[in-house]
């Protein structure tokens, strides 16, 4: 229905698939053990800190130009993997159902912040209440 | 109801629907303006760290018995679909598309860990390829 | 011999007090076998966060308008606070100086980015002598 | 040279001196503009991270023997340096005074978790009531 161009398309994530891979890759290496869910969840910590990093010092308008730096976009995309992939593997460790995840929690946050309470405020709800 | 068994075979993120979901939930609130790249990178290290607190007193085996534990496991649950959800968003707002930013970081990893070079070690493989 | 204001001229930190108010704090409560250096810097990143969220969604003016915001100003130093003990009881734990930590890492950043190639620029060192 | 037990009583540190070293740092490098309030919290949950990183694979009792090795103790202090450096930094921008931030933390901490109610658990206050 939408005149949508290719790029605004992308691909399902096939979960099963990605999950049986990084266990693979984790197995192959030795390195369940040290792979507790306490240790995933600082792995996504410290990447996203990484990919915190390459805004730092952009302004607002700057960070939206990386979109057409490549080698800027690039760093930017390999973060995101490694984000994704630890998500992936805490899903896995936890038996947790990411679309699940996903849709439970925006229903959760829409409720939380109603349209009519929220319209143009970031504030918290507890405080929009308030207001 | 559904005829599935949810931890054997998790179904495929549908991205393009979720992404869409997420721009309206962001217009309707009149919140596109605070959504930079900036600010959603920002974002995503708050919900890693919300993610992290959870795990923060636990020994390595309590933070696996976080699965049999309804409350905390929703809790992560919770913090996992933030991320995701800022992932998302990131990925629509630089064009990002998240199964190749997966698959291609997930190869440039297992480059950089060998197999034979990193088994059952964790330090970089700078500092591994010096042992 | 400078004229500051009161407010410019802020006490020394007396390290050994803060110290050993902390131990007592800790095993007041029991918590000493919590305080592993480990969960200590996770701590520190949790209350980063903590910090960067109230940040999360303000220009880069707005940021600096917290400063006649008293309620948000109590948060910031609130947060502030909370990395300061954790810092000074991860230096405890590990024996580390925290006086000596900063003099040598500064001088350390100074090398890494002399006054002639980084002048206003933030880019890694790596990157700028690319240039 | 020094006749000076370090570990036992470490030097008070001279806020005003570290304030006044960092502002010429930044200065010198024209990096004024750079160092908003918003861009300084981005940096301390990023340095975090690093922090973070040196422990993310270790089990609790091996981080405590990094206090042995002496390598893996210097990445920790200059982690640390550069955490203390951006807090010292923030505080000078918004005029919070470190010691006091410190010691009104400490106390609501205390009365948030008292000792009664607290003592070898570690659960927030909130939860711990209704234990």
């Amino acid at each position: 229905m939408e005149n949508f161009e290719k790029s605004s398309d992308p691909s399902p994530l096939n979960i099963k698939e990605m999950q049986e891979y990084s266990r693979r890759f984790i197995e192959d290496r030795d390195w369940t053990e040290f792979h507790t869910p306490k240790n995933i969840a600082m792995g996504i910590s410290v990447e996203a800190a990484e990919l915190l990093e390459i805004f730092q010092w952009l302004t607002p308008e700057q960070s939206f130009q990386i979109k057409s730096n490549s080698g800027e976009l690039q760093r930017v995309s390999d973060e995101v993997g490694d984000i994704l992939h630890l998500l992936i593997r805490l899903s896995s460790l936890l038996n947790i159902d990411l679309k699940q995840a996903f849709w439970e929690k925006i229903k959760k946050t829409e409720k939380k912040y109603p349209i009519s309470l929220s319209k143009g405020k970031t504030a918290k709800y507890s405080r929009l209440s308030h207001d």
